[in-house]
């Protein structure tokens, strides 16, 4: 267990350095007097590429290899053109620090608006491939720009990398009471990368037997999230269908104004780093409306990952004791949510 | 305005024969005299290939060719290995008759079960790419079995084939009332097919000032479709994002049990299939219960492509008008649906 933490902070644009200071509140409330935390911020994020063109800087990211964790706000801003600071920034962390483990939590917390008829029991986790897929940069194009153009976008899938993530995912699910893991892609169509992901799956099951397996589509897992998302515990797929489902699972769960996720190297070779799902929302920000409860379940996914389980346990009961508190109350502001919970954890 | 049509009928397995026959009976009352209708039957699907191990032989495509549309019920069974009908029959089907177009309707009908609370008013339509993608079958993998395996799946874009299927889009977009077109996709991570899709939607879109266009990443159009689903229109993606919010629009439009589609060459080289989005459903043949509508709005599509607007316009109302009834009413076999929905028609 850690007894000091050194962390790295990226507030970002936006609602971003509003959301991380609740969360930092938070982890300062949360942790015991023991364990010292230390942070330093640096400044990424579209601010920063508007005023030098940079996005991560080899030196900056020599530095955040240093610290044991990242909590990120959110970067973005509809004046950076699309891409630029997914794969100069965001991308490039996940790859550079190998965080193969893409965690999200969906839960349906009390008092939290779904969209779904019923108020269906919803509490799985999606583990998501972090470093392979499409997402590789792979692929290009040829005659670009004219009528005969070509473009390729090719998915790679290693023994290795579906084997890591796959076992991570196994031990997750044997660590729930239900134990039970769904495996999501498209064996149907995509045959070679479905092949591999089927037959590790199925061979790594092998050394779970107390976990109870099943495939779905991803076609079909989307209909199961909105119809039936009771039924999922651990979900493990690929890079680009954990993209989908898990924004469509944080969508049935109240939005992704509450879902938390980590970018996580289980090996502790590179810091992993900790981020709400949202965006950095420039219309609200500065204006006391953000809710940093999704960066405040960062938090949460933060601690654990450093070894830090009650102290995790505590900020998501928290929350959810917050959540249930919200019922009919007025809407308060961003710094109040985080003083509430703050307060709740310092118990 | 076709004056004749020579039909070809894939029932298929399980529910596929009963459903096919409902949609047949209202195809026949819809008919004008004056429109002759031939049918001819194939038999393809688990039952054919446990018989014989053929999927779809040569011969036969030969003589699919001949006619005017092909209808299909449902193919598929639980005995047969994932992948052998669909790539062996259906992506067959749409790769050898040139269905860049692949029609997917989204309609909350009255009376049918949303999991969304509130029932929104959604109606649109997705107009997938049928014919690229990663469904093309590039890809392999090396070392296969090994820990060291690689296995990859390549998606194919071309400027001809998003331009077609594009400019097919816009002119389903003018002919709307609404007049709005949304590119799904995901450019700020595939960046070479991504950048192909939005210049070629952005060029073409030139041509169309009436339209309002609109993008959205694929992980927010799966938020947008639970949150929001009244915002769509016509939505042009690609094959693998239009098979994955294809069904997700179903689900939320009251379950693949009322999804048609089309899988249609617009330019009428080949004949165009039109089937319903559900499966054989083994698990209910024979027993009545299958719901034969997404069938019935099949053969609406197919008349509609076949220039036979008035009368696909009449078993849409037939099955809206039948649906409305359906409130409160007990359930009813499948054939007594079919009878239902035809007496409409006819009436
Ligand atoms: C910002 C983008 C690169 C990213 C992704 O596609 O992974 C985001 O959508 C996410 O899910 O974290
Ligand atoms: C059966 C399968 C090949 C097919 C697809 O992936 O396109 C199906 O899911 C569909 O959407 O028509």
């Amino acid at each position: 267990m850690a007894r000091s933490i050194d962390l790295a902070v990226i507030p970002g644009d936006g609602i971003g350095p509003e959301v991380v200071s609740q969360g930092l509140k938070v982890l300062t409330a949360v942790l015991p007097q023991d364990v010292k935390l230390e942070s330093k911020e640096y400044d990424f994020g579209a601010g920063r590429w508007h005023a030098t063109g940079e996005t991560l800087p080899d030196e900056e990211l020599e530095q955040l290899r240093q610290h044991d964790a990242i909590l990120l706000g959110a970067v973005g801003d509809p004046s950076v053109p699309s891409g630029v600071l997914e794969r100069g920034l965001l991308l490039k962390l996940r790859f550079a620090f190998d965080h193969f483990v893409n965690l999200r939590p969906s839960k349906l917390f009390p008092n939290t608006a779904t969209p779904l008829a019923g108020r269906p029991d919803i509490d799985f986790v999606v583990v998501r491939e972090g470093t392979e897929g499409p997402y590789t940069g792979n692929g290009g194009s040829l005659r670009t720009g004219t009528p005969a153009e070509v473009a390729t976008e090719v998915s790679v899938n290693t023994a290795y990398g579906v084997e890591r993530v796959v076992r991570d995912a196994y031990e997750r699910a044997q660590a729930r009471p239900r134990k039970k893991l769904t495996l999501v892609h498209k064996n149907n169509v995509l045959v070679h990368a479905g092949s591999l992901w089927t037959r590790v799956f199925e061979r790594v099951g092998q050394e779970y037997p107390d976990v109870t397996t099943d495939y779905l589509h991803v076609d079909a897992a989307t209909i199961f999230l909105v119809n039936d998302p009771a039924r999922f515990d651990v979900i493990v797929t690929d890079n680009l269908f954990g993209d989908i489902i898990t924004d469509l699972a944080a969508a049935v769960t109240g939005g992704i104004g509450l879902a938390a996720s980590g970018n996580v190297n289980p090996t502790g070779a590179f810091p992993s780093m900790f981020e709400p799902v949202h965006g950095s929302a420039p219309d609200i920000a500065g204006s006391g409306k953000a809710d940093p409860t999704a960066t405040i379940l960062s938090v949460a996914l933060l601690l654990r990952h450093l070894g830090l389980d009650a102290e995790a346990t505590r900020v998501e009961e928290a929350v959810t004791a917050d959540l249930s508190a919200r019922d009919g109350a007025a809407p308060r502001s961003t710094d109040a949510i985080g003083d509430a919970i703050a307060a709740r954890v310092a118990g």
